[in-house]
């Protein structure tokens, strides 16, 4: 890992856009500040709002691409952010420069989505793009430690999810967990939040907690827990009574509108101390 | 928990039966033995062969109704056997001793599956009833040691698999998990090993494990883990190379089928010891 850049010194950021809130949130931070962007979409995952920056749309396997499109737009600094709905490696065509990595991404391919990130950000830097996590363009959407709506009515619920989770996190799989009345009714794996909460909703929880942190030893520069207004809708609609994010690990996107919703919904929202 | 009663012993069992195969083994067990039998079909989850057996169909709240039933039958032990969708404690509708009984179950009813199993097992025993686990009459349906069908091809998923579900054991959750070369894609909560099996078939697995075993401190009178032969159809549709199980823990139901199945299917089965 090379020496943390300096936000401020960036003049070009290179943002690898997958799915969801948070690389469209970087993409606007940056414009607002004044830093050069080029947006690569993997997969037409960021089509929606990548359109107004300057960058390209690439496919997976396109390394060589990639790396030559950072170049040559000037780039000297990358940001790893959104979701992406991991290929079979028998799907993925890559270019000849992918191609000569291919063993190395088969070794990747076989870790957690942890271990396929932190080699993904490994190759970028050996190959001069050091890796900035988006909270050091967001630092204002770390969720803050305390009772940030309502107040906590399931503080046992949030303890025993956070123990569940703590308990995986050597596992790289765990980033949530739903707990209701001292039952745990979902574990979230590569499925994500969303999926995770549709599962809970048809258990009937009637309230229950979802619990979101980091994993213990993940590279959180490039793949830290998110939520956004979506969660909270599913999480309502779950039937839950709120949601405990660890303060300082997690991307709470589109604040005010969460923090609208969960009032709205009676949902409360917590910030817990790592 | 009082001593174990002795299955030869046992004049007329009363069987507390759930859904899927495993009460209805028992019931054929019993049969082939001699052993008189009445069953209580819970919520109608036996009705398709219940009939063929002197017993009642109840609903969850007639506590004395089914201690009743039992009692006038002739009972001397109760089985629980089979599954059960843990219903919103409101929705249920309790008779007058189930109503005495309130405060308890509502207990109950904050805790996991074998927490909740547990307490109703002492509740049938402080009744008079003992107790016995359904391997008492299906010994034989318990899974071998070793390679049950093939050979085992993902031993380190299979390493990894029992490491998670030994690190949630804690939390009475997770009788299953799906790990596919060194990823986990699942673990099971509430929904069971189907839904579970359908989560990791969207996503496009190709190869991995299903892992299951008794939780630690699991009651295993009341909550033994199974399969049968949906799960190697589940399996096998989800695109995984095999099935392992602790050997002696679980039951493997309609074993001859299961075997039939994954021979068919190219599925391992394997019975790893505790």
């Amino acid at each position: 890992m090379s020496p943390k850049p300096d936000p401020a010194a960036i003049r070009r950021l290179g943002i690898l856009a997958g799915s969801g809130a948070l690389p469209r949130a970087v993409a606007e931070a940056c414009r607002a500040r004044g830093t050069g962007l080029y947006v690569i979409d993997l997969e037409g995952a960021a089509a929606a709002w990548a359109g107004a920056y300057p960058g390209a749309r690439v496919s997976l396997g396109q390394v060589g691409r990639v790396l030559s499109l950072l170049e040559a737009a000037g780039c000297d600094a990358v940001t790893m952010a959104g979701g992406l709905v991991r290929p079979s490696l028998a799907r993925v065509r890559f270019d000849r420069k992918g191609l000569t990595l291919l063993p190395r991404v088969a070794r990747l391919f076989r870790k957690g989505d942890d271990g396929l990130l932190s080699g993904v950000a490994a190759l970028f830097e050996e190959n001069g793009f050091p890796v900035v996590g988006a909270e050091a363009f967001l630092p204002e959407a770390l969720a803050r430690a305390g009772d940030i709506v309502g107040a906590v009515t399931d503080a046992d619920d949030i303890a025993m999810g956070r123990a569940i989770l703590r308990a995986l996190s050597p596992f790289d799989i765990g980033q949530a967990t739903v707990v209701a009345r001292g039952r745990c009714l979902a574990v979230e794996g590569p499925e994500g939040t969303a999926a995770m909460l549709d599962r809970a909703a048809a258990l009937d929880a009637q309230g229950g907690v979802l619990v979101k942190m980091p994993k213990s030893g993940q590279d959180r520069r490039v793949d830290r827990p998110a939520i956004g207004p979506d969660t909270v809708r599913a999480a309502h609609a779950a039937g839950l009574s709120g949601i405990a994010v660890e303060a300082g690990g997690v991307f709470v996107l589109e604040g005010a509108e969460v923090e609208r919703l969960a009032a709205g919904a009676g949902l409360f929202l917590h910030g817990f101390a790592p």
